[in-house]
């Protein structure tokens, strides 16, 4: 009986949910859903655990930092003896929604991802084989993984796995824009409405739309005056090989993008109304006033979700037998 | 009518309390008293903030990690540009026990500390002018600090105070050792027993005691045989000028002394077993046999106690206005 009513309720709210936002080309975004609870556990000591580092001080936290919109918030991050990064680190906040993760799309999932900080030698600088022989080293982690994977033995597998579980947690839902889609109709202020409208009818949602506003697709940047930048990296050409791709970056989620400054792949926009300036002339030829781009920015802010809530997690001691860091090169 | 009975009821406890533990000279952690609740919040934030350091990468939290025991578990820090620190970076738990701060007590208390590291130029390597400028241009940080201290000008003096508060939090009650001072008998197997027996009369207890097993005097490290070390500190006298003190550093507490290897002021011991083994000789004439060795490393790890427990502190985001961390020395 309880549970026909609670079916009923939700079917009535779907419905009335979706005639409410049917229309708009951004969807609210709805709480992780068949999360594997105790891989997610698992899988956030391990994306605290700096051990998973050659030097024992980077963890993905750092670069992805949850206290921060899960980002550094630098222009490039700082790797492994303090190496300058050649990108700026998007957030992992709803990266479970985005069509392939990094700029280029390189990595299909967040699985196939969290293997690669892991071993690069300007992340976290170690290998595969020592993070796992690390945790395997760890009374108190061999007993987790053996109670979450049932398996004897950790491989990189598990480890990947039970870090993109609990990175599937990290959504932000109940932003006051998702909460203006589900009909509070005051939960924005006039300014903020105006900064929405101009956002659809300039045509920045060709890019940025869905429930991530972002993460979709690879479009160019540049597409109408050429973006210039001294940084490198050439986007979904290093992928595809194609020099038609070159420039084509993964459209960044605007979720939570109050938080997530610097912009653009090469970290160059520090602020929301240069980026919304720079998005407006090169993407769509369109030079917002300061009146626009205020509205335009405006809005963007209320697109700041529930933040992830959770214990700061305790790591399990190191075994007498652990490998030890190795920040310094030391023997 | 309930006052009253909880009065008595904490009475009763407190002399049932009082009579088990009389002779020991270990007491149980007492839970934090008389927190500004207001400043210790406003305190964690700052103190997992890294826009306290240069870089915006380096924070409080970085060396004294609340996921590991306080500490950053490496020989010697990293600091600013991936410097190697000079010592071994004590745990910030139950700090506020402690005689005095460092290793060589040269800061009275955690406020005159929480100035140090900021400005250090081999820690966060910035200047509590510019520290307080970038607290400043952070509208949500104006805002607590206004509610919280009443002022309209963020002063290094409200920033020190507040993260003092927060550490004034970690202490680490309920670990076995104290459920067993406290009268439950079973809370400690007969091993843990025998090797707080040999704590007790091998004579550890002259310098590890109180409630925070150590933190209350500086003694000479190498006392019956001199320590060996490449490391240059020279503990106390750094701070007295006086020959005499020449290696007496702070006596750590032992509270946690599980998590917060490696051990010693230089970092050179990476196991307790290790520990203790030099311990006994070095500052008793004592030579441990393996198995009374294992029981007093036995007894040790029933001093972890419950950690810090709390939610990941969400940090408020920068304004357009706010200095830009300077990681690389970029103009
Ligand atoms: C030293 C900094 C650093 C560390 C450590 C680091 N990352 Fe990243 N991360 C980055 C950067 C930079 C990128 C973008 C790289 C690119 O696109 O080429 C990135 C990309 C990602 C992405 C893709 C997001 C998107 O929208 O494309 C995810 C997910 C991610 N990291 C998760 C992790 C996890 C999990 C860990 C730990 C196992 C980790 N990162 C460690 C800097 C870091
Ligand atoms: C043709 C596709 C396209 C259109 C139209 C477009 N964008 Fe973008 N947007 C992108 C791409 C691609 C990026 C990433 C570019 C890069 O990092 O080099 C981006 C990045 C951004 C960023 C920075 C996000 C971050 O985290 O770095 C903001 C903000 C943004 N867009 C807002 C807008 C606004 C506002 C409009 C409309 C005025 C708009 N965009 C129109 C494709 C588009
Ligand atoms: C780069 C590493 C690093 C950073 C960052 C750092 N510390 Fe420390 N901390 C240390 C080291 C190393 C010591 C010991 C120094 C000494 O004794 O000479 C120490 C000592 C301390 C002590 C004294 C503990 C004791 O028992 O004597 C406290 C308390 C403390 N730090 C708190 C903080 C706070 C608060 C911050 C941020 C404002 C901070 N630390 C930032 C490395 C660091
Ligand atoms: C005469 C004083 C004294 C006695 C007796 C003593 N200690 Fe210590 N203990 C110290 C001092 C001082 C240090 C710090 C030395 C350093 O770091 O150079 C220390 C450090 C330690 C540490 C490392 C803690 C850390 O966090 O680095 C352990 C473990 C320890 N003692 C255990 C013992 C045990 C077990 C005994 C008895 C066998 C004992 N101590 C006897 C003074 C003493
Ligand atoms: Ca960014
Ligand atoms: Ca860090
Ligand atoms: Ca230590
Ligand atoms: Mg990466």
């Amino acid at each position: 009986m309880q549970f026909n009513t609670l079916i009923l309720a939700t079917l009535t709210a779907s419905v009335l949910i979706q005639s409410v936002f049917a229309d708009e080309p951004i969807q609210p975004i709805t709480p992780a859903k068949s999360i594997n609870a105790a891989q997610a556990e698992l899988g956030k000591k391990l994306y605290f655990d700096p051990r998973l580092s050659k030097s024992g001080f980077i963890s993905c936290n750092s670069c992805h930092n949850l206290s921060m919109g899960g980002t550094d918030n630098l222009t490039t991050s700082i790797g492994h003896n303090w190496q300058q990064g050649p990108i700026n680190s998007p957030t992992v906040l709803n990266a479970s929604m985005n069509i392939a993760q990094f700029w280029d799309g390189r990595a299909a999932d967040l699985k196939a991802q969290a293997g690669g900080p892991i071993a690069n030698p300007k992340e976290m600088a170690f290998t595969h084989e020592l993070a796992v022989e690390v945790l395997a080293s760890i009374p108190q982690y061999v007993a987790e993984f053996k109670q979450v994977f049932g398996t004897e033995k950790v491989t990189i597998d598990e480890v990947t796995q039970a870090i993109a579980e609990f990175e599937k947690t990290l959504v932000t839902p109940n932003s006051r824009f998702d909460q203006w889609l589900l009909g509070k109709k005051d939960a924005l202020s006039a300014d903020e409405q105006a900064g929405y409208k101009l956002f659809k009818e300039s045509g920045c949602v060709a890019c940025h739309n869905g429930a991530a506003v972002g993460g979709s697709s690879f479009q160019k940047m540049g597409l109408v005056e050429p973006y210039k930048t001294d940084n490198p990296a050439e986007g979904r050409k290093a992928v595809t090989g194609k020099d038609a791709d070159r420039f084509f970056f993964k459209v960044p989620t605007l979720r939570n993008v109050e938080l997530t400054y610097p912009y653009f792949h090469d970290g160059a926009a520090k602020t929301l109304t240069e980026a919304v300036d720079t998005m407006g002339r090169l993407q769509l030829g369109k030079k917002f006033t300061a009146e626009e781009n205020a509205k335009v920015v405006a809005f963007l802010k209320t697109l700041t979700g529930e933040q992830p809530s959770f214990l700061i997690p305790i790591l399990p001691p190191s075994g007498d037998k652990t490998l030890h860091p190795q920040p310094f090169n030391e023997k």
